[in-house]
């Protein structure tokens, strides 16, 4: 059985929920393998941790395995998707419709785990009412009402870096409580808003360090 | 002074190095404000942490600043960019050359940063001899000549899931020490070799743990 974290403030710390989609993953990974069962040192060697930690992580959200015997995958996956509100659908809207944007409307990979874009917004005029995938660009004075309207609860930036900071004030004002940004920049957001930045350059700047190490 | 750290393993956990980069950015940006010294408490409001934790962060590197004076902004952001490695430019190369590949090699940030994606290969031979920006595609046999020829340091792996882990293998064969993967699978890679994974699904999907908290 899962012993759910009673309270809002959840109980499991951000680093391991921040995990947690990559072991559903694995465990996706093995299921598709035909693997029933995976004890935590073979999860380790999958994620790179060691299997105490995976242990430790699993069990803030319940006892998912018997001593010995390890977990059984498809109840886990299950369970873990459960703990990350996967078993529903969530509807996200585009702010920016550059080539960045028409980018990641085009991504392949929303769809498929539940995640569709319902609604694409554009500062710039010009843009407004032209079609991106199926959706036609609506004025950025439009955000408040269609996030409302479409139950928008994910917010995705892909406008340039000084724009970044009012357009999340706004999502943020409009009632979104989840953050995607693509801007090179370190949004700045009240407490309970989610924040994820998808940032290539910040990655490869820290793997520099590494390079120059030799 | 600096301190640089005296061995090969460095001496800074990898967390604290994957934070520098937000460091180096912030110091950036007071620049671009014309501020000259900022304290910890003013870069930890910015960068959402404790003035402590800055400051901890800070002392893996050397003494930036003097008590109770700030940190002089400019000299730490060239000291910072010397730790990363960031005052060279950096050769990288491109694996496949899809929609998302296209839009790796559309994406404005890397060139001001010192990125330079040289080369780009693609397993499927149709594909081999397009243009892609400025660069013909290769075909994927090519890839340790090029990477030795054009002292490729850094491989950005655009490939599906299925193909990613073989295409990360024979980077990681022909000398590549740090990979950045857009394909939403885990790679597995031997010890000295950086991966990071740009992965927005995974993003999405810590985020939707919170919004279920409501």
């Amino acid at each position: 059985m899962l012993d759910r974290p009673s309270g809002k403030d959840g109980g499991a710390p951000e680093v391991v929920v921040l995990r947690l989609p990559q072991y559903v993953r694995t465990l996706g990974e093995l299921l598709r393998r035909d693997v029933e069962v995976v004890s935590s040192e073979q999860m380790g060697a999958l994620l790179q941790m060691t299997p105490a930690q995976i242990r430790k992580d699993l069990s803030y959200f319940g006892r998912f395995g018997k001593q010995g015997r390890g977990y059984p995958v498809r109840y886990l996956q299950g369970e873990l998707r459960h703990v990350l509100g996967l078993e529903r659908a969530w509807n996200a809207c585009l702010v920016g419709v550059g080539r960045l944007g028409r980018a990641i409307v085009g991504y392949p990979g929303f769809t498929p785990e539940g995640f569709h874009i319902v609604a694409a917004f554009e500062a710039d005029q010009r843009q407004v009412g032209q079609t991106i995938g199926d959706m036609v660009v609506q004025p950025f004075s439009a955000l408040e009402k269609a996030i409302k309207e479409r139950d928008v609860r994910i917010g995705i930036v892909a406008v340039p870096a000084a724009q970044a900071q009012g357009v999340i004030d706004r999502l943020v004002e409009s009632g979104v409580r989840a953050i995607m940004n693509y801007a090179p920049m370190s949004p700045q957001v009240p407490p309970g808003v989610q924040v994820r930045n998808i940032d290539p350059i910040l990655a490869l700047q820290s793997m520099t360090y590494y390079l120059k190490q030799g």
